[in-house]
């Protein structure tokens, strides 16, 4: 399909980013050494891509993703970073072959994951955001707890979420030393080979985990760029523009709040000032204006409640003239 | 349906306040005074209470909203109030024997609508919103234009968006009076039975259209709320609490950046502080702390990007220990 065809508002990757982006990764922490994390893209199409980069384990935020990747065959190894309350969804996965290994912080969840059919678990350790996660010091008690009922126990995960975008990376380093240094200290109380925990903003300068839970990096969006980071912007909303007004000095394009993530505020447009997005629509200056019909090509702040949005994402093919493959945002809902 | 036994994060609608906000819109603005816009709820099962409370033509804010709508039956009488510039899917629906009739504000648009099958428009007249309609003064042209390519010129529309959230009731009404006198100058050059405009935070001060394009008022959001309206929160997510840190006084929720439109900021949960939101956490303190298992009522800022990150909205029961009715959220993408 051209370009020119596809309704928008749509998104669309470029290959030769995402091809840096995935080489990039995969030579840094190949392998076991990053758990690609699917929250990011919610694609299976894009998670078999880290797959042939040689990540056989991911990371998932709901059953959902856990379920679809299983579906997809993408179940070697698949860690559901999050706590579940009821995990019978995940045991009937794990009756149907897959791996799924989940994360507890509480007696209800360790039990929960027993009495849903999930055998594995690692042990989720507060490292200081203000969200998931036990105390380091009850980290001992819950993996013998969850050992007692007959689960076996993987190792701990800890996310330092808070530290993702501190905007100086000597601060940033410092702190996840700290961070995991708390981890590390529940490992030892906890056992086993899995230590994982760190994000995009943390890939290179986390040491202590044995694998990183990057998910962003392989797409990228305005508020991972400004760290400074090897990865290249590879997802843009191709967006139409509908009207113009050029004694205002702005035009509209057809991409709005149902579109795009806007905890992170306002997306951007290259030579152009975002003035705002309703829900429909997005008002922005440039000079020249663009004329009604013209695309624009909008980079979202954040690319996680973006992708959340969209049915399909397109990857175009080499010179940007066309579609290549469409794929199915397939991980979409809980 | 029990609700414990629903899959959590999940709209859902309290039937009372539902029936309520149909109710009061149906006596004050009753049959085609209000045009309800679905681009709030993106149901048509919720579009086919509003029919049944008397309104019979609808606002539509994208292709696939008036494609639904026509789908379900609901094709009476379908305003799609957006430019376009390729009409061929809506004169598709034409073509099946719905009425649809389309906003244009420039040639290119006006041009769009007839070579794509529409045979009905409205002239999109800016009244003082920095997003789509054409200067008051070139409405007539564009008119003109229309009906020398065959159309169908039913009139004007006007969005006084920047003023629905007004605090002052009093401010909100003199400045919706001064921009509907530009609407109604654009329509003394138009024509046509048709003065579209309003919204929900003008919907009893907007006095000079023929019908209101009011949409978030039959489930209403906190941002709303502020305003005194007599139209009650009908919508919530139920939410689970999946992790509790009595040291540090928190508690985390299923719901997260994917489940709810944050441009309008956080939502709310009764009884406690909301700290923050991440992907798939809601993160808030309360006194007294709940118990991880736990279900939360979260109230939306922004009702309409929040129902479009949903598959499904549930009505409850009225006592509202279960659900009555599950519906689809079937308006979605583009």
């Amino acid at each position: 399909m051209r370009l020119a065809e596809l309704q928008t508002p749509a998104l669309v990757v470029d290959p030769a980013a995402l091809e840096h982006n995935l080489a990039t990764m995969a030579t840094a922490l190949p392998g076991d050494r990053c758990r690609p994390h699917v929250k990011a893209h919610k694609t299976t199409a894009l998670a078999a891509r880290q797959s042939v980069a040689g990540h056989a384990g991911f990371t998932c935020a709901t059953i959902a993703e856990v379920e679809g990747m299983a579906a997809a065959g993408l179940d070697h190894d698949l860690l559901l970073a999050n706590e579940v309350v009821d995990a019978r969804r995940l045991g009937a996965v794990v009756e149907r072959g897959a791996r799924v290994t989940l994360a507890v912080d509480s007696d209800t969840t360790v039990d929960a994951a027993a009495a849903g059919g999930v055998r594995e678990v690692v042990v989720d350790v507060n490292v200081g955001l203000p969200r998931c996660g036990c105390a380091p010091a009850e980290a001992g008690a819950l993996a013998e707890r969850a050992r007692s009922i007959g689960l076996s126990v993987r190792g701990v995960m800890g996310y330092e979420g808070h530290l993702m975008t501190v905007t100086s990376s000597e601060e940033r380093a410092t702190r996840t030393r700290d961070a995991m240094a708390a981890l590390l200290a529940a490992h030892a109380e906890v056992g086993g080979d899995l230590v994982s925990g760190g994000g995009t903003g943390t890939w290179d300068l986390n040491h202590w985990v044995t694998e990183v839970q990057a998910g962003s990096y392989v797409l990228m969006d305005t508020a991972y760029a400004q760290l400074g980071l090897p990865f290249r912007q590879a997802l843009f909303i191709e967006a139409t523009v509908i009207s113009v007004n050029r004694a205002g000095g702005w035009a509209v394009a057809d991409c709005g709040l149902k579109a795009l993530g806007m905890d992170h505020g306002n997306p951007s447009i290259e030579g152009a000032a975002v003035w705002y997005c309703s829900d429909e629509h997005l008002t922005f200056s440039a000079d020249p204006l663009p004329s009604v019909g013209q695309r624009v090509r909008v980079i979202p702040a954040h690319v996680d409640p973006t992708v959340a949005y969209h049915a399909w994402m397109h990857l175009l093919n080499p010179d940007g003239s066309g579609v290549a493959e469409s794929w199915r945002v397939d991980l979409r809902g809980w």
